[in-house]
């Protein structure tokens, strides 16, 4: 144990449920919460800046010095007099932005309880070698701007400021000037390459620790994604007067690729056999043209999301993708395309950090799982810089990005404990 | 040969053609015309005012009395000395609108051919019995106001006045206001159940005439038509986090439903077998909730379409139809519904016009085919109030609905050839 585990860390679970519930407040509607607890807080609207403000409150009352970046990323600073300032930070943190309509946990409970772990820490006397700091990072969600993760990838530098700033709504609003509008477009860039580890608690938005009873998991692997679109490309013909042998259907083309991806996707994941394993492909997505009850369809585009732990996997279901598009061509005689609109490659969480989670988890005495994230989150383009891992808190039935999202305020607490423990630990180091 | 038959009755193949070329000019863009021959002439806007008043004036110039109905259908009469004004009228049109970007043959060659043929009768001194009437139907392809057939389906009782004068277009504008802003809502209601038969000739709109390079095609049966709506309900669901397992995913049901319909429709009309025949079941529209590519579809509607000439071969299409969706809720744990939207028996042309036809094209010494149509046309709804026949002109590359669409003069001459004979024949009964 450091030099440094000096004291109880007692997470007060009244406090921390207090600041998720006034976050809660922020984008809710009498409509959403009928549902359950839902709000909705896109990037850049009054939702959005009441609810930083809040958080910029909350930080200053726990003495942390608050910075705000160029992209709007909100990170507060406690450095003890134990710590060395020259010193790298262990940071903690997620997003407080959502999806339209969504939950009142994903996002907020990991800046809460970054929070709640660093006032907790004080509370204890914890005397860290190192600064810790929480953040908060702009449209995770991607809903607004359309720029998933966007204030992580623009931090490490996956993604230029200037691209970033002229992202532009529905409506033809930049980031930049939405920021502008509420108070949050800032100086500077966060840059967690410096930063000496990143720890992110998240809902598991999944029913794997529920189903076990475990309120904890510690995440092996955040999973790659390749967003693909496939076209198909056949006649558009009139439905009455085109007979079944003068026909080059474009959908019934594309149904038997969607039917495939399936196929493979089981067979990748082992359904039925030795699985579940943890590789997943979907069609999201599909548009038709002309897209008329009386038209043979002329052209399909199909959303193709392919997800695994193993960058060799998704390679095999992409070349699965491909041989099946090639067979169309050939049986059917469409045109195809395919299409890679996203390729990210799957981010193993440090084992530093993995092991700092797992200590932490024993010592506050509660079952724990490892299990990856098939979800994509800031830290995963966090652990391309810099140490980085995650912890899981159970989802009420796996759901997320609905009202009906819930997790319980015991786990949020259990979620909190552990993390200021991880915290507590890597910063003595 | 009827005492009636005392002259030659000679087509002014440029007469037609002028009228065709000027009527195409309605409603045409240099973007459409360099596509080919294209027009826009969708109900009740100016481009329809221009294409209405055009034939108003030609069907006087040949004079005819115009009168217009309640929902803008126009009815020119020619009443000569020998006919008794009292009878009930032999009548042929088509219609003028076309759907949006279409060709300037669809509907526009029934119309000026039915003109021409009465202009040829009139300078051939042919004394008929009947009058002898040219009829243009409202909106028959339905592309503003949705009611596909609309001006027809008014005049035989099928829709109500009041219905379909409260049509609105995606504006909201009735069509009793377009009508009237143009000119052309007028009084009274046409009916063809007093008609004592009706003729259309109209394009084919598939290769069936221009593979076996014949100029004319007399139509059996117009097939039924049932329009109907699948919906497949799942779960909407992460497609990152929701292992393949545990999906219930509507997209790849309803691509399976896709697939076993074509089958279907490929088996009935006998493909592969003793086949063409002229069962076809399509899905041409497909919308998928809540369509986004990390989103496992949790509702899909497909938007069906069967036609055959037999309405048993339709309800087994149906039947198949219904088989799997209630083996596809067996099998994937979807919810399904089948909603049945339109449904129209199939319409056997009158023998008595057929044979009119079948003797006037042997007399013309061109070849013809039997054939049934695919597509639905105005004649289908008089066919079942009165006695109906239609004949087709070859289409090129059995495209229609496009600036491509094209029917060669001759031929275009050729069947108003044959439709001034068959009227000839049947007015002199």
């Amino acid at each position: 144990m450091s030099a440094n585990a000096n004291g109880n860390v007692l997470i007060d679970r009244d406090r921390l449920r207090s600041d998720i519930e006034r976050n809660a407040e922020f984008g809710a509607t009498e409509a959403l919460k009928a549902q359950g607890h839902g709000r909705t807080v896109l990037s850049g609207t009054e939702a959005n800046r009441r609810a930083r403000d809040y958080l910029v409150e909350r930080l200053e009352d726990a003495g942390l010095s608050v910075a705000i970046d160029t992209v709007g990323n909100i990170f507060g600073t406690w450095t003890p007099a134990s710590a060395d300032p020259d010193a790298a930070p262990v940071v903690a943190g997620s997003h407080l932005d959502s999806v339209p309509e969504g939950g009142i946990f994903d996002g907020p409970l990991g800046v809460y309880a970054a929070l709640e772990a660093v006032r907790a820490l004080q509370e204890a006397g914890v005397e860290p070698a190192r600064p810790i700091a929480v953040v908060s990072f702009t449209e995770e969600e991607g809903t607004r701007f359309g720029g998933g993760l966007l204030g992580s990838s623009v931090a490490t530098g996956h993604r230029t400021v200037e691209d970033a700033l002229a992202l532009t709504d529905d409506e033809g609003t930049t980031l930049e000037a939405a920021l502008e509008s509420i108070g949050y477009r800032g100086e500077g860039r966060l840059e967690p390459a410096d930063w000496d580890a990143f720890l992110e608690l998240h809902v598991e938005q999944d029913t794997r620790l529920e189903e076990r009873a475990v309120p904890a998991g510690v995440v092996t692997t955040i999973t790659g994604i390749v967003h693909a679109n496939a076209r198909f490309v056949g006649e558009a013909d009139h439905a009455g007067t085109t007979g079944m042998k003068d026909r080059t259907d474009a959908l019934v083309a594309a149904s038997e690729f969607v039917l495939e991806l399936e196929r493979a996707g089981r067979e990748f994941a082992g359904v039925g056999e030795d699985g579940p394993g943890t590789a997943v492909a979907t069609v999201g997505k599909s548009h038709v043209r002309p897209n008329a009850t009386n038209v043979v369809p002329g052209e399909v585009e199909l959303g193709v999301d392919i997800r695994d732990v193993e960058a060799e996997t998704m390679d095999r279901l992409l070349e699965r993708a491909r041989d099946c598009l090639d067979a169309l061509e050939a049986d059917r005689g469409v045109e195809t395309e395919l299409e890679i609109e996203l390729e990210v490659e799957p981010a193993p969480m440090t084992d530093r950090c993995r092991n700092a989670l797992q200590q932490s988890v024993a010592d506050a005495g509660v079952e724990s799982l490892s299990l990856h994230s098939g979800a994509a989150h800031d830290a995963m383009y966090v652990s391309r810089v810099t140490d980085a891992g995650m912890l899981f808190a159970p989802s009420r039935d796996g759901l997320s990005h609905t009202p009906r999202e819930w997790t319980d305020w015991e786990d949020c607490a259990t979620g909190a404990r552990v993390l200021a423990e991880a915290i507590r630990r890597l910063a003595s180091e």
